[in-house]
């Protein structure tokens, strides 16, 4: 299975904390640092007693995206640790009930048909840089954790990007969003 | 999230183990009975020292089947537990890398246009009762666990079904697999 990645908020860590921002539902406690982890016990490796939170997740494999937007997405995205990315936001989200309710094939619809969410991530590509982590199945407060690196001057086309994705159908089924907003330390 | 759903194997259990056949892969160690839990907290109930394994999964929500399917086989399925239903199979299965590499499309055109996943399971149905569980993401040593139900007199359509299924393009992408043969005890 694809390794479980973990993301602890506390006094140390390689980035560090700007904003903890409540867009749906409960936020998140303040933290001045977050460090991230990847790989088998990663999720031990925060340790309780230092963190304020640590929230964990897996890559695990695609749900809605299809071979052809696989391609496309592929040929323009570029990988994660850039050296001018110095900027960063975590951003858990949990869908409702409702969502989860949904067949495969309503999901889809509202994923891509109304909401067009490859295509407005796909806007950004390559500035932002992208990690989508599940976390639903393991028992975690949200369902997912993404990830995403850009260079300070993409922080406004990355907004944007925020903006256009709240506005969609799709997020009319999220219960939960917080912004956790970062700088390389 | 949905509850976690442990099966730990031992010396004692509500269902009596008559056999553990390896279909596919690594089989599992023999013991004489198997318990199962459902709920949070589920796995930690077995107790490592009591059990010759434990297994555990998650409802979670479903991959590919589409709303006009689940409607039919909401139609058709009945529940598990029914007086009748004697006996018991659990199914812990692992797909190859090479399935969860692939795009939701083609994933879902392999499990239905190609091997009519869906359809084969509907031709028991409701004398075979079935709960799938989902484990990949849960770092498990199998991707899903499937708990089927039926009476006695339903075991040659049951094991007809295994066969069609095992027969399919999709099959090819499994490389564990194993039988648990219960009996209620």
């Amino acid at each position: 299975m694809a390794p479980v990645a973990s993301f602890t908020a506390g006094d140390t860590g390689e980035w560090r904390i700007e904003a903890i921002n409540a867009v749906a539902g409960e936020g998140l406690p303040p933290a001045a640092f977050l460090s991230t982890t990847a790989g088998e016990g990663g999720a031990e490796q925060g340790g309780a007693g230092l963190g304020a939170w640590t929230l964990r997740g897996v890559a695990s494999n695609t749900r809605y995206t299809e071979r052809a937007e696989a391609t496309t997405l592929g040929s323009r995205q570029e990988g994660l640790g850039r050296p001018a990315a110095s900027r960063a936001v975590l951003i858990p989200m949990r869908k409702s009930d409702a969502w989860w309710a949904l067949a495969q094939d309503e999901r889809r619809a509202i994923f891509a048909a109304q909401s067009d969410h490859i295509g407005i991530g796909l806007d950004v590509l390559p500035a932002v840089a992208r990690r989508l982590l599940h976390a639903r199945d393991l028992g975690e407060p949200f369902d997912f954790l993404t990830w995403f690196e850009f260079a300070p001057e993409a922080t406004g086309a990355f907004d944007a990007m925020l903006a256009r994705l709240r506005a969609t159908v799709e997020w009319t089924f999220v219960e939960r969003e917080v912004e956790v907003r970062l700088t390389r330390a």
